[in-house]
């Protein structure tokens, strides 16, 4: 029986050249980030069924693996979905992160400043350039609820971003709280609240008019959409409720380094924001390379008390994408080839190969056959080796 | 609803501490392999069923997490656990690979000399140190018939080991076909190969005088057990066929770098090595840091042609858990405390932090209640902050 040789439909092999790139943007993150204090974690890629599917995962839930029960547990005369199954692959890191925290708090300290990189998985419709198994890269403050650690988010992220080489973007930020106070200063019921939200999010994408049509649709009167658009360019300044103090401190802490800038109609998608949200948005291209914001009720899940939150998730895939689409490669290092045309040079092949790779050369063996000789050599050439040493007895000595 | 806070059965959190242990473990391990010419892949974490189940994973195929089919192709009617699953969790990194290579052959160097680095997932009876989800790090070289492929691999990965801290070990070398030779030349049937090999593999455990004895309830006859007692006491050099030639040839190169010996008893689980096996045995305590071996007729499953691979497997989370114990911790770097006691200090909080992080130090901003400033520092020092600054208007100019 022979196999097909694909991976799982929306699945994908990495090649080594998309590999070194996906470990260098690994590497500058992770290391910026812990330049900025924060420590790495990890949890299990499954969780149990439970907790994935009572969570505000939204769209998520329908994309949600779930893993057959083993063993006696498995009772194939009960079947619903729900019987058969006992874990889940987790969808996203901060479902995981709000569970390992209650978990282990007792073990971090306070605030906890989380970096969290880890697939997750969603049954998508497969699509070019989106995965059903994708890596995500979170850097999260858990237990600070003054706007320190949105500052703290909002100058560590940007840096990683430009030491990737996107230099060109624009910080947007909101705040679930003037969302809502929009919604009520325009009468509208709040239970209308997240359909407003959705209209307004694509101000973007169908202007001012676009929006003005859909809230119509809602059955919004012209009063509501017309109190609803005022307040869309109404200053920060104008408004003197907390959150926009804060988001007025936030702006203008972060302004002097990074370009940051106040958008009303910014909402985000994840149920679980409560106060600021933000996104990195290039000037390139449509679309953000990082998005996050507080959120400090989801540890409710687990504990009594409220720990508050903010999480800021950099778009690990679209960068790596972008940086392959501008045909950026790590720097490649020289690499030397030792051709062994018989097993008697074998000892001086690996001496000589030993000592290269202590001098931090990168060094590989080859047998070759004397006949062959001339092929291998330009095969190691196009391979990119810059050294091709034949072993013989004088060469090792 | 309040859910659970602990992870999945058998599964584990990671916290900082441990997290950076095995950051330091990867890195070491990718460095040494890097170092000689080999390439990081990645393969899904999930992988078709039918590829799964269908391979020479023996006792694995029954720790496989199955996942449910999802929408329309889920059939509750119909109830096997094969009708409602299609995908599985990869038990282990060689049968990725191996479709892998066959996928994308066409792209890869011959020989293609492999990195990977992964999570797999085994649903075993918990217990202390063995999980249901563990990372594996394995080194392949596929495409490469000759000795100097196990060569390449013996003096790659001792050298990491050594690397990590580890330097009282023995390499223990066998090969599959001496045993099949073994048994034949003991004229004993073929068809109980397998069971010889499972009792010869715990002769450290039971001796010449246990093995004796299982072998006589496996109905061998007095005189096939002294034919294959007398083999395991035989010279290398008094065997005259290509495996014992082979193997002469790879002792006499390793050994002037790595203490290595011909084991006749050792064996290795996997089903499918067809020619040398070794691994990393420590001299300190039972058990093996890396184990591996040659497997030609793997990729048969996805091709016609035979690929001839040999693959070495450090065991990661073994390694990881000995640091562990002996209070092992990644260099510490110094860390600085920036003090916030009020908001107008932000801006120049913020600039101190982003100068000495583009320094390399590590530094972390907190706001703090000036009443509540004493008990803070006293945090801030057990914490392992050996700097602390509390930012005013004149500490930023």
């Amino acid at each position: 029986m022979k196999f097909r040789s694909q991976p799982a439909k929306g699945t994908q092999d990495i090649l080594p050249e998309d590999m070194a790139v996906r470990n260098y943007v690994l590497d500058v993150i992770r290391k910026t980030y812990t330049q900025k204090g924060f420590t790495q974690i990890q949890t299990p890629s499954v969780e149990n069924i439970e907790l994935l599917t009572n969570s505000d995962g939204g769209e998520n839930l329908r994309m949600l693996f779930k893993i057959l029960k083993r063993g006696e547990k498995l009772n194939l005369e009960d079947v619903t979905e729900a019987s058969l199954t006992d874990l889940g692959l987790r969808f996203d890191l901060t479902l995981p992160l709000s569970r390992f925290y209650a978990n282990n708090r007792s073990q971090l300290p306070i605030p906890f400043k989380s970096i969290q990189i880890g697939d997750v998985w969603r049954a998508e419709r497969p699509q070019k350039g989106r995965y059903r198994q994708f890596t995500q890269c979170d850097v999260d403050i858990i237990g600070e609820s003054s706007i320190i650690a949105e500052i703290e988010l909002l100058t560590t992220v940007p840096e990683a971003i430009i030491r990737l080489g996107f230099t060109n973007f624009t910080i947007k930020i909101n705040d679930r709280r003037l969302l809502k106070e929009m919604v009520l200063a325009a009468d509208i019921d709040p239970s209308l609240f997240a359909s407003v939200c959705i209209t307004l999010d694509k101000a973007d994408k169908i202007g001012v008019e676009g929006v003005k049509s859909e809230l119509k649709e809602k059955d919004l009167t012209d009063l509501q959409i017309d109190a609803l658009l005022q307040r869309l360019t109404t200053n920060l300044s104008d408004l003197d409720s907390d959150a926009a103090k804060e988001m007025t401190t936030i702006i203008d802490t972060v302004s002097p380094l990074y370009p940051i800038e106040f958008d009303p109609t910014l909402v985000r998608g994840m149920g679980y924001y409560t106060g600021a949200i933000f996104e990195i948005a290039s000037n390139e291209f449509k679309g953000s390379l990082a998005g996050g914001g507080r959120y400090d009720t989801l540890m409710n899940k687990f504990q009594k008390e409220a720990v508050p939150a903010v999480g800021f998730s950099i778009g690990f895939e679209r960068i790596c994408d972008l940086l392959k689409s501008k045909d950026f490669r790590v720097d490649p290092r020289e690499k030397t080839a030792l051709i062994v045309l018989d097993d008697v040079y074998l000892p001086k092949a690996v001496a000589l190969s030993q000592e290269l790779a202590a001098d931090d050369h990168i060094v590989s063996m080859f047998k070759v056959k004397a006949k062959k000789l001339g092929k291998k050599l330009s095969a190691l050439e196009e391979e990119g080796y810059t050294d091709i040493i034949v072993v013989d007895r004088q060469e090792a000595n």
